[in-house]
């Protein structure tokens, strides 16, 4: 899944570049969203991040692309790489940002994790 | 351009569906983003909607996809239509909820409008 | 009904201007109070919103005001005209920053359109 | 100054009320507009609020309006009293859900106080 | 209780110091995990906040620390002092901003007061 | 360093919930608070998070209690732990939801990394 976002003055923290916490934020609902996409039906929810790594810090009106892609698949889990890419106002390429690796579980009503479907 | 977003409580007015001033919100900002990304380097600025149609009620949990494509480019404005579909907790299909046609023009650093690039 | 609302950085788009996103929102926000003031008991929507004009941006610290009057009531529906005239600081006359007409419906429990009261 | 604010899931405590924080934010907030509009030209920054009393909570779907008014006039600094009510969702009349007094006082721009225009 | 949050852009007025407002939000939420803390399995609203005194403009970037005591018990209710002092970036001391003391009652399900225990 | 954040409805799922990504955003700025206290006078940046563990849902009304505790401090890095305790409505003790490890590095005004002080 490919998502776009763009980062407003609400967005930064005090030195006027993108708050930390809001890419966090904004990298958990985009992996989840492709997480239920890829599992219609199925109650995913996050358990784990590896790998965080902000690389570059983010300059106001940027527009960040959000790259999820399915990595792994087990019995009740699922895996997603994120990148994200920031095109900056006035730049003429994008640059990495950011990255991780998310992993969801299928949980059932009790909460409990639930095998995915095949 | 396809873009996602979710619909969570923060979002909803008090009947338990999507207050409808967070869709308009959400048009603007997509519709923007791709005209952005459209014409790099240029300033674009929202200067009208025409047809806006609610045509459904949207869910909480929902996960809301805008399909934004290019309509009519003038001299120096752009004109994009956006739809909406939702795509809501325990559905199997996609519904149209919403859409619209968003006007940009591009404008120098003055604020009057100028040439989009061919 | 007026009403009035202040422009603070967080409404801001990244050239420090009020994000037309926002001014949306609150466009829909107030007229959809002075449609449910008009039709008490009434569950009233948006279906839509035509001539959506942004004809001014709007500086930070700005007081917003509202101008929100009844045009046309049909059976199940009523019109709404809007006007938004900006405060800006250090300014000493309002200026028009937009406008647009709403149309709201009632609807019952089943959120189908039922008649308004005479 | 009247002023209306409507009450939406994401201004509520866990009880499913209004959020007593919301109410002072709105309270500060439409108080700073009406002493901002009757002295224009000055930066009025709020010094004190006395009397705070929330005599009812408040539902989601409430229509609040703000009732505020100038009580006093000193030097450089005036006084507006803040009444609040609400118009709940299927409620024939409005009541009072809350009250307290806001003292302003005009500074330079060395943040100073300065005497207010006769 | 002692407690800290980080001042950023979307928390600040159209000067680019902290919106009033904010401040009120947040020492009403400070005040009140206190208040439950104290009296946990109680159900503790705001009824009233004295002697509110702004005293300092505070900086964007700034750390506020609000330091929360309980000053008075009575039969059903309980009054807490709050402190908030600022330690603001390239700062070497923090500085007393803010102060007030706010009032909690304990309330039964109907919403009526109803005695804290010993 | 001990700091707490109250849970209401803007900050749930469709579920019911805390969203995971206002989690995430909590524990990036409560350690950065954490940090940049240990650091007075340096800028310090979010570099990684290391084992992202979500191990219990959260529900509305919950009083998160974050404890930030510096374990490791390298020349121009510091990694710090944080844990995540939940004090539930009704619950007679706290449980924990999360936790993780964060690293921080200290930047020169170009951006680049410089050593912290001893």
């Amino acid at each position: 899944m490919e998502n776009f976002t763009l980062v407003r003055p609400e967005h930064l923290n005090h030195h006027g570049y993108l708050f930390g916490g809001n890419m966090l934020k904004w990298v958990d609902e985009n992996a989840w969203m492709a997480a239920t996409r890829d599992f219609p039906g199925c109650t995913m929810v996050t358990v784990g991040m590896d790998d965080i790594r902000f690389s570059h810090r983010v300059d106001n009106g940027a527009i960040l692309r959000f790259h999820v892609e399915q990595q792994e698949k087990g019995r009740s889990s699922a895996t997603y790489s994120v990148n994200v890419l920031a095109d900056e106002p006035g730049a003429t390429t994008e640059i990495e940002v950011f990255k991780t690796r998310v992993t969801f579980v299928r949980v059932d009503e009790e909460g409990k994790p639930c095998s995915l479907p095949r």
